[in-house]
């Protein structure tokens, strides 16, 4: 028998690598001769350098870089098997760095992301996997492109500052000193927002506001983003203002398309490819997902409904747990979920059903309950 | 795929007969076609009559007799489709028919036992199951015996009184107004406890301050029940002093053993044979079981583990449902039961779990789950 673990994060009380083993050792504590492959699940959002670096065997570097305040910071990015960079936005420019009374994101940059991809390809790595996730920015990228050789300069013709706000300032694109070797990477870049830079659906007026900015920064930073996207058109002859994505993370979304002609990716469609989810599941028999809470499918995170579906069009029964399952999730079991299981075992506040060891220990005695009758079903059956 | 659904009721939330319906209607959410035989399991304590009479088809009968008190009152019992009589002694002289500022057990009688008994034998039943559970007496069965014709006399030859604080007047026991008829009679007797008539851990040291008896009403009732014991061994040549079991109910153990010839016997086995449990398992594929709760092997229902037991013998998987299951509870995989699962959907409060539709929805939902799995699994192992 092989079963293969993609369970995504329990957000809150789980990693998805600690999830897997709660579920190993509970296939373990039964039979060890059941063959088990672990593929940890990521959409392109927090913990997706650790999963794709768990299922790669790669490595994680880390570097100093410039933070979304302009300090130097500390940041992360992965190195996969295969020399494939994989770096989540918000290791250089996440909400997370900005303490909460000074997140504004008229100040913050994406410098920090340019760095990152510099030092990798400077490492020889020309291929990249991005998560636009939890970035605390509204600079359109603009600061990455700078650490990547780009030059904007305001009206006098110098560079302009760090920050959202310089956006509105910005008067010429400058490309004479940005590297030649852009051009041989490539850029997959998850992104599971669909709007545009700029407008009333764009990144300021949607997204601004939960990184900090008042209803003010919103108009200045959209004024900003709307100019930036006709100094691009002008100067470039690249149109980032229908783009859909463009918005995301802060106009990120909009500076790798129309820069780095990165293809804005859904981000599940692009890790299951990453992390091989089919080649994992070419002769397995049994396939155990899930989350944190399974309510109904639009609710669900996209990735365990994505190994479900890949699992039920190859006919594998799929079990997902979770920490919580609402009557509603009974609509699961028509998009490849063959069951669900709660892992609570006994009434307790939420508090408790996420404290970490609680969880570990749950899911493993989960587990393990069913393992033990598949293992007498198949006795007997 | 046959499958026998063989489950306590879950105390405080479900009977066994409505969870027992909860995972019927899970089972044929999945699949119409799976054969489902219900048999709600039973102890001897509560729900037995109803667990018997739906098992056998049988039919409660209604009966004005004298409550504990000495008030009239409704009791019911259970003729079952074989023409055996089930009885739950607390149905006529049971704690909840006594409200809490008048539990005084050396007033409460067990009168109404003996009108059920004689009822009964009234409409030609002869064989008899009797539950001993939640009595409010402490009167050693002398009331339910005066019911059937004994008499006990006091010092001046008169008929003593109602209640245990008679016990210590009796002097003579006159079985000449004793029907001939009980001699027909078979009382079989659900006894759980081992605790002898009196003494330290006689049933009015031990059972007594749960009825209301205070330390003085303790020491009067064991007296009573000692004198109770010595005037049966002189007259009748009966020793109920020594006899386990004989102080379970208050007495009635001792007056069912040493007057009636009744066998006290361990509630779970009676009543898995009285319930056909063997029978009923005889070609069945998968038994679902379970209780309110599971922690371990000792603190379990002994009705779910003898099935268990009884399911295991065969080799057939048993699944146990509980509305909580602690980490203990893994003992339970070497008894039988081949997995359990909570029935508890997310992080709830005990109040909302033990909700009677929570609890019902719940249930039906995770035995949907579980069918869901087992449908599969047969057809991809």
């Amino acid at each position: 028998m092989k079963v293969l673990i993609a369970i995504d994060s329990l957000k809150g009380s789980l990693s998805s690598i600690d999830a897997s083993r709660a579920i190993r050792e509970g296939i373990s504590d039964v039979d060890k001769a059941i063959e088990v492959v672990t593929v940890p699940l990521a959409d392109g959002g927090e913990g997706t350098v650790d999963a794709l670096i768990y299922a790669t065997q790669g490595s994680l570097v880390e570097k100093e870089v410039t933070g979304p305040l302009g300090n130097k910071i500390k940041a992360a990015y992965g190195i996969l098997g295969d020399n494939t960079v994989a770096i989540e936005v918000a290791a250089a420019c996440g909400l997370p760095l900005v303490p909460e009374e000074k997140r504004n994101p008229t100040l913050t940059t994406t410098y920090g992301v340019g760095e990152l991809i510099w030092d990798a390809i400077g490492r020889g790595c020309r291929d990249f996997i991005i998560g636009l996730g939890g970035s605390a920015t509204n600079d359109a990228g603009f600061g990455m492109l700078q650490a990547l050789g780009y030059s904007f300069l305001d009206a006098q013709g110098n560079e302009i500052g760090l920050g959202g706000k310089e956006l509105s300032k910005i008067r010429k694109i400058d490309v004479s000193n940005v590297a030649s070797v852009l051009e041989e990477c490539n850029f997959r870049v998850a992104c599971d927002v669909d709007n545009p830079l700029f407008g009333e659906n764009g990144a300021a007026y949607i997204f601004g506001p939960q990184k900090g900015a008042t209803p003010e920064m919103v108009r200045e930073l959209d004024t900003g983003l709307r100019n930036f996207a006709d100094v691009t058109y002008r100067d470039l002859d690249r149109d980032i203002q229908h783009m859909a994505g463009g918005g995301a993370a802060g106009g990120l979304g909009a500076a790798f398309a129309g820069f780095l002609d990165g293809q804005l990716l859904s981000g599940t469609g692009l890790l299951l490819e990453a992390l091989k989810m089919e080649e994992n599941m070419a002769d397995v028999d049994l396939v155990i997902t899930g989350e944190g809470r399974l309510d109904n499918q639009t609710s669900m995170g996209k990735a365990p409904l994505g190994v479900a579906n890949l699992a039920a069009k190859r006919g594998i029964p799929v079990v997902a747990l979770a920490g919580g399952v609402t009557h509603q999730a009974n609509e699961l079991n028509r998009s490849g979920i063959t069951s669900f299981f709660s892992i609570v075992n006994e009434p307790m506040t939420l508090e408790k059903a996420m404290d970490t060891d609680v969880a570990f220990n749950n899911l493993r005695m989960t587990t393990r309950q069913l393992f033990l009758l598949i293992s007498k079903l198949k006795t007997v059956m």
